[in-house]
C-alpha cells in the first residue's frame, strides 16, 4: 500500500461524477445503511440504492448495481461495515459471523484483486478492534480506502495526461473509471482537445451510458461505435490511442479488463497504435500470470437482452446458447504501457511496481 | 455471369428460409406488387411487406427491411419490374421513368457490388423490349437472377463444407446468408456436428435474430456472444474457424462486409485460424482493390438504440456523436481462402475467378 500519496497539481474539481467515489457510495450512520448509486440505471435514472444486510450488498454486487474494480470493494467494505454492526456483540459469535460476512463478499466477483485485498484486511481491521467499536474501525479503514482510490486514481490520471496529445482521438472501453476521467481532465487543464471514442460495451452498454455520462460532464467531446467497429476505425487513421483500465494486472504484466479490450488490443497493435493501461496502484502481487486470474462467467441469457432507457428488451431467437465472460486477458507484448500513480511503466516491468518510490 | 451451374449433390432440402430467396421476396403478378420478408423484424415477427411503387422498395432497402448484398439487389431488381408497369406506354417518357427508377435504385446502398451489377442490366432488359412487355422482360430477367443467386449460393456453401472438420466451432457475424445456410447443411448431411458461434452484430442484431434462427430451423448448435468476445474465446481455444460473407470483393482480394468483420479477421490472423470468405459467384470486375468501394455511413442515432422483440430502447445517454459506418474492408493478407461457387482461391488469386470453369 502506498501510504505517502504526492497529490498531483491542483485543478478544479473533476465534475464526472465517476471520478469521486465517495459520491458513488458511502455508509450514512444515521441510517445505518450503505448507499450505493445503481450504475445499471445511471445516468438514465440516479437511484441511490439503500442497504442494511450484507447479504443484500452481495446481491448488490453480483448484480452489477455497483461495477469496476475498485468501487465494487469499497461497497464490499461497506457491507463488513453492516456486518460487524450485526454482530456487535462480545461472544465468539461476533467473529464467525464477521469471517462468514467475509466469505459472502469474497465470493461475489472473482476477476478484480481489489475485492480481494480489501476485505481481508476488513476482516482483520474488525477483528482486532475492540467488541463495540469494529464497525467503526472498519468504515475508518475503509473511508481511507476510497479516500486513497480517489488520490491514486487521480496520480494516475495525471501521469496518463502527459501522454495525451492536442487532437487525440482515444478509444476506451467500458467505464471510464476516475482515472481516465483525472487523466480527460487534467488533458483538459493543459488545454488538450481530446475526443473519446466509446464503445458501448455490450450487454450493458457501460460505454453509452457511464462513459458517455462522464464526457457529458466534463464537457469532452464523446463519439459512441458499437464494439465491432474499432479496427475499422483504426484502418481510416481515426484513432490514435487506446487506453482503458485493468480489473487486475498481473506481476509479469498482463492485464484483464471488460471483454471485447483483448480484441481493440490485437487490433491497436495490428494498426500500430499505442495500448494504455490506467494501473491504478500497480499490479497484484499474488497474480504471477495469467494463469492465476479467474475469469467470472456471468449468466449468459444477459446476451439475450438489451437494456435500454425505457426498459429492456429481447434481441435475439428462443432456442440457442450464449456465452458471457466477463472479462478478457491481455498479454504484454500487445500493450505499450501502464500508467500507475507512481508513473509510467513498461508491461513486462511493472513487477517492479511496488520497490518503487513515488516520483 | 456464371450461366452453367452444375449443381451440387441433391440433399433434402435447406430448411433455412433464407437458404432461398424466392421465400423471402417475391413479385407477385395478381396484385403487381413486390412482397419482402421484413428482415428487420424476423424472426421475432413474420411479416411479408408489400410495395407497388418503386420509391416504396427503395425506402425499404435503405431502411434495411431487406438486407444483405444479393437479396436486397434482388428487391432493387423487383422494384424495376413496379417501374416498368409504372411506366407502360409507347412514349420516350417511358424510358426516362425506366431510367429515373434505376438512378433510384441504385443511389438506395453504395457498397454490395450486387445492386449496381443487376440494376443496369434490369433496365437495359426493360429498355430492349417491346413497350407493354418491359415489365414481364425484367422480371423474368430478375426471377433468373434470383434462381442463378440460390444455385451459386449452394454450391458455394457446398464447396465451403469441405473446409468444415467433425466437431468444428465456427465463427461468423452478421447474416448467414444462403452460402453459409448451405455450408452447415451440406457439412449436417455429411454427419459433421458443427457449432455456430454468432456474433450479434450490432446495432440491428443480424447475428441474434437471422443467423441464430437460421440455425435453429436447420437443426445446428448456436451459441450467442457479443460482438467483443470473439478474440477472448480464440484465446481459449474456443474458436477453430471464422467464416462470413461479403457483400463485395475486389479483384486484388479485399473484401467488404458488416462493420466488425474486420476486427474479428485480425483476432483471427492473430490467433493463427482460418478467416474463409463465401464469395459467391466471385469478385466484382469492376472493383479493382479497396480504394474503390465506398462504405456506406448510416444513421448514427441508430447506435444509440437496441431494437428487440419488444419495440426499442434507447441504450446511450444524450448529448453525444455517434458513428454508424456500415461495413468494413479486410485485406487479403488476413483472409485464407475465398470459396466461390468455382471452388476454393486464394484471396490474391481470386482475379482468377472469371476465367476459371466449374470443376
Amino acid at each position: 500500500m502506498n501510504t505517502n500519496v504526492v497529490l498531483p497539481p491542483e485543478v478544479p474539481d473533476c465534475p464526472a461524477i465517476l471520478s469521486d467515489r465517495f459520491k458513488t457510495l458511502r455508509y450514512e450512520a444515521e441510517t445505518a445503511e450503505v448507499v450505493i448509486l445503481n450504475r445499471r440505471l445511471y445516468p438514465f435514472e440516479t437511484v441511490y440504492e439503500r442497504y442494511r444486510t450484507v447479504e443484500e450488498v452481495a446481491i448488490a454486487i453480483e448484480e452489477m448495481i455497483v461495477q469496476g474494480g475498485p468501487p465494487l470493494a469499497y461497497a464490499a467494505g461497506l457491507g463488513m461495515v453492516l456486518a460487524a454492526r450485526e454482530a456487535e456483540t462480545a461472544d465468539a459469535t461476533s467473529e464467525t459471523k464477521l469471517r462468514q460476512a467475509a466469505e459472502r463478499l469474497l465470493d461475489t466477483r472473482p476477476t478484480a484483486d481489489d475485492l480481494h485485498h480489501i476485505i481481508p484486511k476488513a476482516l482483520v481491521t474488525g477483528l482486532k478492534a475492540q467488541p463495540g467499536q469494529r464497525a467503526e474501525a472498519i468504515l475508518s479503514y475503509v473511508n481511507g480506502e476510497i479516500q486513497r482510490g480517489n488520490d491514486v486514481s487521480r496520480l494516475c490520471g495525471w501521469h496518463a495526461s502527459h501522454l495525451l496529445q492536442d487532437g487525440d482521438r482515444i478509444l476506451t472501453h467500458c467505464i471510464a473509471g476516475a482515472a481516465l476521467c483525472w487523466m480527460l481532465w487534467y488533458a483538459l487543464q493543459d488545454g488538450k482537445r481530446v475526443q473519446v471514442i466509446a464503445s458501448e460495451t455490450r450487454p450493458y452498454f457501460q460505454g453509452a451510458r457511464l462513459t458517455a455520462q462522464s464526457c457529458v460532464e466534463m464537457g469532452i467531446d464523446c463519439t459512441l461505435i458499437t464494439d465491432g467497429m474499432s479496427a475499422h476505425l483504426m484502418s481510416l487513421g481515426r484513432i490514435d490511442k487506446f487506453i482503458c483500465a485493468a480489473d487486475r494486472i498481473t506481476m509479469d504484466g498482463h492485464i484483464t479488463n471488460k471483454v471485447g479490450t483483448l480484441q481493440h488490443a490485437i487490433a491497436a497493435h495490428h494498426f500500430g497504435l499505442p495500448f494504455y493501461v490506467l494501473g491504478y496502484d500497480g499490479p497484484d502481487p499474488d497474480s504471477a500470470t495469467a494463469a492465476d486470474i479467474v475469469i467470472e462467467e456471468r449468466d449468459p441469457r444477459e446476451v439475450f437482452f438489451a437494456r435500454g432507457k425505457e426498459g429492456r428488451v429481447q434481441t435475439a431467437v428462443s432456442g440457442i446458447n450464449a456465452l458471457y465472460p466477463a472479462f478478457d486477458i491481455t498479454p504484454p507484448h500487445l500493450i505499450e504501457a501502464i500508467i500507475t500513480d507512481k508513473g509510467i511503466f513498461p508491461p513486462t516491468l511493472i513487477h517492479t511496481y511496488h520497490a518503487t518510490q513515488q516520483p
